[in-house]
């Protein structure tokens, strides 16, 4: 990559819907939730195949910034953003992108949650360069992924015409976002043929992207700019946190994206590409056996007439018997038992803000 | 009741099917599967409100004899009988009535299993009388359980015509003992009214009885014989052992009750009975709520569209959260968890085959 070329990792959230192994103290991107390693730092280490680890950022919170030092430890110290309180993604871009300018008035940047999975590591680096490529000519480009079911869980992303200029990947305008629909909707647009799933990976160069927030968000380019003074100064800490709470919580999409003129989608097919949003998803990433079952994080399973069905253990020596399981999700940890359906693996939200209302705080 | 009536408890067994809560170490009987009793003191509880003490006598194993007497204190400790191995019920039946016969020539005697539920025990004392009065006459006395489905589980018992004399509930002669059936024939025996489930539940004289094993199982009776005249010496024991060591284990029903002639059954309706042979008898036996759920030996269960279904903890604080679930069963005991369809709950004997065979002896 270029040395003007920069990853950000956004990495503040948490993931209630895969509760309860995701939790407040431990939240979805610190899990080893598809094996070994987890998702942040499988995150990590796909960009540090194409990034040096002093071009790769992450903006993250207090609480769970110590544990991605830990997991991450090749990247800087310098290189951790940590927001005083999550404002939505809209700040966590002109964050990094006024930081990034600071230190590099060429920098590109490539903005990326760190809670996804990716199955096909080469050609998600081939598209990363082409985006660049494409950002380079002022656009604001989005990679879209091509739709493998009418899911109601994403945004859709509505490409138009082939952008004029010789790229090495197909590269679009963007003629609409659509909010997530509705499974009727979702079943229409998979079928056109033009729409992506927006995936929330954002590709531009920083002064592109400032100037939009200078033009659609000036309250936020107001507290950037005096921000950006004390930056590297004693007060920088100090003047992040009076700013920052002052900040309205937008998502990019919505305060930049759906109004800004030179927007390009990059539409992926082949990726394996999973946000692991919830229970289900597991489905998507993990290999299941003949049956269709797939048991992980645990010792022994013993399925019985049992197909279609993930069995998440504790880790430890339990045993899980299934006799008669169809499309179910289990969930074994060591204080909280999950039985499921797995086309109902949403509700799973419900339940935590139920817990939440009911302040059973020790199963949050 | 008379003092020449006496209650034997029947208590070797296991309960395969009630795995993982029955396990080898705690057999269902001395399980508190019900709530705060175990299935052995609610057998014994009802038994003392119509025999004194001293006229229950409890056959078992030694494994389980230390459990039992500190169970059931009440019960002296000679009324129990030691089996040096299970061999069967028919010896059992031998035993007892040996014994009791030794003790009182006027013996007569309930033979009964420690692992049923009764749900209304008046019923139950009145039929045992019933029953008494009819084993007066010399008949070897069962009673049927009136079906309230097609079971598999049980043996039937087809009867015939009323019996000769005045009785205080209606019995009858035994026309047919039927095997388990298979479920189109279990259709077919419940629609003839004629036809109940055996209970195991057996009354008579103790001299008809042994007449009887002397007459069908002269070897048994030769063997009895032997023990008698060392019971209450100090050989008791030995020749206890090495009598039973060469015995043959065979059933009650099989050896006696299908080949003698004077043999009557008292059809039992709206006992209330259950063998909670299984797990999907607990739903006979506690009381579903308003979506058929049951909840028991647990925190908490939170349940969304959930019906009836089972959920069997294991007595600590964890959380049980099912979503969609239906017609389940689900046990969570502290190194083991099952989820089973509850119409394949009989299948968790297979399970326990498959653990047996692959030597996975700590998760029996």
């Amino acid at each position: 990559m270029s040395e003007h070329h920069y990853a950000v990792i956004m990495a503040g959230g948490g993931g209630t819907r895969l509760w309860p192994v995701s939790r407040k103290e431990k939240p979805k991107q610190l899990l080893p939730l598809l094996g070994n390693e987890t998702l942040f730092q499988s995150t990590v280490k796909r960009l540090e195949q194409l990034f040096l680890p002093d071009h790769i950022l992450v903006v993250t919170v207090e609480d769970q910034a110590q544990e991605m030092k830990q997991q991450a430890p090749d990247i800087p110290e310098e290189n951790y953003l940590i927001e005083p309180a999550p404002r939505g993604t809209a700040s966590v871009v002109g964050l990094a992108a006024m930081v990034l300018q600071k230190r590099d008035p060429k920098a590109s940047m490539a903005i990326l949650p760190s809670d996804h999975f990716i199955r096909n590591v080469d050609l998600f680096h081939y598209l990363l360069k082409a985006a660049f490529d494409v950002a380079e000519n002022n656009y604001l480009v989005t990679l879209g992924i091509t739709p493998t079911q009418p899911s109601t869980a994403y945004g859709y992303i509505q490409q138009g015409k082939p952008l004029n200029g010789e790229y090495k990947y197909p590269a679009y305008t963007v003629a609409r976002f659509q909010e997530k629909p509705d499974e009727q909707t979702a079943q229409q647009l998979i079928r056109t043929g033009d729409h992506s799933w927006n995936s929330g990976m954002f590709i531009w160069r920083v002064d592109t992207i400032l100037a939009e927030i200078e033009k659609k968000m000036p309250e936020l380019a107001a507290g950037l700019a005096v921000i950006r003074a004390s930056w590297g100064t004693k007060k920088q800490e100090d003047v992040l946190s009076q700013y920052w709470q002052d900040l309205k919580n937008e998502t990019i999409d919505y305060a930049i994206m759906e109004k800004a003129e030179r927007v390009a989608v990059l539409p992926a097919g082949g990726l394996g590409w999973s946000d692991v949003g919830m229970w289900s998803s597991l489905f998507e990433v993990l290999l299941p056996d003949m049956s269709g079952n797939i048991a992980t994080n645990m010792n022994l399973h013993l399925a019985h007439e049992t197909h279609n069905t993930l069995v998440y253990g504790g880790g430890g020596e339990r045993l899980v018997v299934t006799i008669g399981v169809d499309d179910m999700v289990i969930v074994d940890t060591s204080d909280i038992l999950l039985v499921c359906k797995t086309d109902q693996a949403q509700k799973v939200r419900d339940v935590v803000e139920h817990l939440k209302k009911h302040q059973q705080d020790k199963y949050l």
